[in-house]
């Protein structure tokens, strides 16, 4: 007989996954039993302990009043970066123009700059405290970018950070090269473009860390063409396509990921119909950001007509310089009082859709019998109060793999 | 000589209160000392250091890379009230309109129903709870509303609870009286009017608890006329006045505030130009409450008007069931983000404009010498990362009368 690690009883709600009939799979005065890591048995809290007797575990967490949720998959993030550009949302709010920080040195490529001076240990300590915060925020997964270097030697920099970061942290951290983020300075987004394909992506694929590749699609940045090179050379190396789609124009990077199979786009604030439904069809799952309209102060992406059509959508941080979220809690609120998403809608979007744009559906966002026993506390009796305590931190334990986290000081 | 409590040393920024030529007074690289629970010195580290040795105090902490602002103000919450509404939150979003949610039970008079269910000592676990979580955030001083009793001994019975909650938390609480905040079932505005005025009022004075009096002046709700008339009737009975005005319609209760001498009139979001004069001339302190338009995704008050006018505003939570956070700093957050003030404007906001709303600016709001020393330790080098990293909570440790507490599970 395996180890019984932990369990977790008397929980007010515990939260499998998406519903068959119902929007959530979900049970009430109720526990959770792990054995290795993983779940073993989840329902009712008597026939759970019957089973599997409070005593035997080496961790046995009382949530009474409490509810159970899958630990939030952030499916869309710049995690890894230096310095902040809090002077410049300060700069914006006092009233000076974009366009004008932009000319002051300010905006992404500052931080490309900043990045590129910094050694990867201090990298590492960066993204070791945002780490930390999203996991006191319920965080287990956790996609992030590279795009910060816009060079080889600094790309690759930071995609092996990336990986000491997950290697290090409890938290799941799965590594996405961005080369095609921005376009650098002294450079023209043709020339550059051949620049990600024939240098950055042998030597990425070489190094054999990341797992996607993604490109900013949009006008003035890189065009649909351009996009379709970058991903279609990112297929011929092993990396899965992502796409960061329809944000501020409607350009057809959607359409592209149909076309290319990408495995998520994201932002689709300006996505319609013929859009929606070639996503669908083809199985990429929509990735909304709403930290990042919120922060922008720009109109949200029309989630209800995903749902509307059938379809579904996940919902991540964006966490960047310029979207200083780390809380997925806070995104799932944003989801529901900016989007109109139901909060079962939300969850589901920020654990098993999450999930889906991370083709690891098998490993994360939910608790099913066999899957990771990864979860969230939270002090409050039912998974509606993650939106409904607007800004406030519902989590109070988070679990990887079983092992319980005690909330630190973020 | 005085004993030396605490001295905080070393930090990034320390904000002192609004300043005369630029719009905060702060130190770089700044310490503050505190005997006697008052702040006694701040300035450059060097200075203060020399003056307080670190070696003397009892609490000596090492702000490094840290910020320490004012402790903030909540200047309008109802942060007394038993259950929760979150199932009507979610059946809002759900398409649930309003009116059938208030006609299955639902709304402000649920909360009254269950707050006169409760006993005393119940009240006082929920209330303290809730200042649990905003003392985590930051807040030191705040205000607390009665008004879901709706009858004499459940008004009293909530300004009881809210006088023993200041007693046994170390945060400031100033207590309300609130009786005219929804008209009872079965009855009328005009009955209910007569019965706050001769029967609530008289007994709420003679137990002596309640500091303010408040009305929600609203269509549908209390008229401008019975709104004067409770207002008037608290300031022979020693209340001063505040106003819930202009929420949803401009009905006139600006003007009110203005001609009763209020301390301050909050909402706002309907109050046009001569509102806005009528407020300044009078000495009125708007309150605005980002948190309510958010969650009810309403357009926000206007709160540049204030400032282009020359006059200010404060910002509060507006905590409260339907409106359900407790988090001063990310009010702060909607107040640049939805609101468009600076960083700056929206500290002041809610920390010295906080205390004006409260007419207590001698007691809370600033960190200058002689006041109490109450402050909050952001770890985050300036003050600007409260707004910026929206949705967290960068406050680490609340010092109230000099004694730090750490940040606990929320
Ligand atoms: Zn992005
Ligand atoms: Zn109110």
């Amino acid at each position: 007989m395996t180890e019984l690690t932990t369990i977790v009883h008397d929980a007010s709600e515990i939260v499998v996954g998406p519903g068959t009939d119902e929007p959530l799979e979900r049970y009430e005065n109720a526990a959770i039993a792990v054995t290795d890591g993983r779940v073993t048995a989840v329902g009712p809290t008597n026939e759970i302990t019957d089973e599997y007797p409070v005593e035997n575990a080496t961790h046995a967490i009382n949530a009474d009043g409490k509810s159970v949720i899958p630990g939030f998959v952030d499916s869309h993030t710049h995690a890894l970066f230096a310095g902040d550009r809090s002077d410049e949302f300060a700069a914006k709010l006092g009233g000076e123009q974009y366009q004008d920080i932009l000319a002051e040195g300010g905006g992404i490529l500052r931080t490309v700059r900043a990045v590129r001076e910094r050694s990867d240990d201090e990298l590492l300590v960066n993204v070791l405290f945002h780490l930390d915060t999203m996991f006191a925020h319920g965080t287990t997964t956790v996609e992030i970018k590279s795009g910060y270097g816009l060079d080889t030697e600094t790309e690759l920099r930071m995609l092996d950070v990336i990986r000491r970061a997950d290697e290090s942290h409890p938290m799941d951290v799965v590594p996405t090269f961005m080369g095609a983020h921005a376009v650098p300075e002294e450079t023209d987004a043709d020339t550059y473009t051949d620049r990600v394909i024939d240098e950055q992506l042998p030597a990425v694929a070489d190094q054999g860390v990341a797992e996607f590749c993604d490109v900013f699609c949009e006008e003035d940045v890189f065009s649909v063409e351009q996009s379709r090179r970058v991903l279609e050379a990112g297929l011929e190396h092993g990396l899965t396509p992502k796409i960061h789609a329809e944000e501020f124009v409607r350009l057809g990077g959607a359409q592209l990921a149909a076309e290319v199979g990408a495995t998520s786009a994201d932002h689709l604030l300006h996505a319609n119909e013929d859009d929606r439904a070639a996503l669908t069809e083809a199985g990429v799952t929509p990735v909304l950001l709403p930290g990042t309209a919120f922060s922008l102060e720009a109109d949200y992406a029309d989630a209800r007509a995903f749902f509307d059509d059938g379809g579904s959508v996940a919902v991540a941080t964006d966490f960047n310089p310029n979207c200083y979220s780390q809380s997925m809690g806070f995104a799932i609120a944003l989801a529901c009082v900016g989007m109109g998403m139901t909060p079962a809608e939300a969850l589901i979007a920020g654990t098993h859709s999450g999930a889906r744009a991370l083709d690891r559906t098998d490993k994360a966002g939910m608790l099913r019998e066999g899957m990771p026993a990864d979860m969230a506390i939270v002090d409050a009796p039912s998974h509606v109060h993650v939106p409904y305590n607007f800004g406030v931190n519902t989590v109070e334990t988070v679990l990887k793999g079983g092992e319980p986290v005690h909330r630190g000081q973020r």
